[in-house]
């Protein structure tokens, strides 16, 4: 039976692994596409539009590794909450790389027309939500409570900024019509930084499921998750 | 042994019968909302606002489902699959639920302004998006590959349709700017009737990889799923 309890933790540790190199690339991809819009870098763009298929491979990967630790070791109490919060995180990494596209999308419109200002408040958001999903993605490997609450603060953050760039860019449609399509991409470029930010809420919310079932998801005693 | 893999199944039947009602109160939130957003009923637009509620309850209720149903049973195989499959979609639905309560917002700020024009092609999307959610639910409860897969062909008329709205929505702007901040609201719609149409291909395409997890995302072999 020991034998059998430290495969699974080796077996989680490599999950876990996965998951931390998935984010990695996902994060990578969001700069990328943000960077290259500001900085207007048409190769850099190219790169994150071409560039999924190893976050696609690690999605198949990382769902697998969760079906067989679940078929092969049957884990209880917080180690099954684990898995799950794994299965669910992994969704949520790869939609963040889906983001990085719809932003790399938005970017090559973007740059086909006149800038319509500097970009600040775009690039702070990224990094602002660059820093979320990578503390959310620490609090699950640590399995930290505390960095996965730290999180769930942030995205207030992402949200005054997401409304201050709206603000911004809808008084330059209304004085400067021209401008209309490429402020356009860019209030869409919020907007999928919001949802980045989201996507980092999720995984820290797991996170705090996952470590403590009883304090934030409900009320059902943890020995009902015993096996019986 | 044979009384186990019956519980199993009712079990399993309960947590697919709670996604099904789930997944009709996403539905009707959305059209409530779409509803509330062409025909500027206020009340609608609120019922949507502060109703989200019961899809918590249900979001929580089905994830400690799956939990209990792994902890008690270990499935194997498609069964596994399946609750893996009820992981996902739980997420799916409540993502829905959000976004009909992004669409009531927007339908708020809209009904401040002088309607752009009669809306057509935004209900048009929003009936797409919701059959598509409903067939793929169905084509999980009935583990109907066939019907999986329409669902994914759906989406393009749904991608065609929100470019369609987008440039219409466009040259509206241009010509007439004091239309800006509405037709804004209504782009923003488009791209929320299409996610929701993204989380219908995601359950569909979790359906097609519980039913047949070979053929849709991996090569490897179905006895790796067996208990050893």
């Amino acid at each position: 039976m020991e034998r059998v309890v430290r495969h699974f933790q080796e077996e989680l540790d490599v999950l876990k692994s996965r998951l931390l190199e998935m984010g990695g690339l996902a994060e990578q991809r969001v700069r990328r596409a943000v960077q290259g819009l500001a900085e207007r870098e048409h190769d850099l763009i190219e790169s994150v539009l071409i560039g999924d298929e190893p976050i696609n491979a690690l999605q198949l990967e990382i769902d697998d590794r969760c079906l067989k630790l679940l078929a092969l070791h049957q884990p209880m109490a917080t180690d099954l909450r684990a898995v799950m919060a794994a299965v669910k995180i992994n969704t949520d990494l790869e939609r963040v790389g889906d983001l990085a596209v719809n932003i790399a999308e938005a970017a090559k419109r973007y740059a086909m027309h006149p800038p319509v200002k500097k970009l600040i408040d775009i690039p702070k958001m990224a990094d602002i939500a660059q820093a979320m999903l990578r503390d959310a993605l620490d609090s699950y490997v640590k399995r930290d409570m505390a960095l996965a609450r730290q999180v769930l603060h942030q995205d207030d953050s992402l949200d005054a900024l997401k409304t201050q760039i709206f603000r911004e860019l809808l008084s330059f449609m209304l004085k400067d019509p021209s401008t209309i399509e490429a402020a356009l991409d860019l209030i869409l470029v919020s907007r999928h930084l919001e949802r980045i930010g989201d996507h980092a809420t999720n995984v820290a919310e797991d996170v705090i499921f996952m470590v403590s079932a009883r304090d934030v998801r409900h009320n059902a005693p943890e020995p009902d998750l015993q096996r019986n």
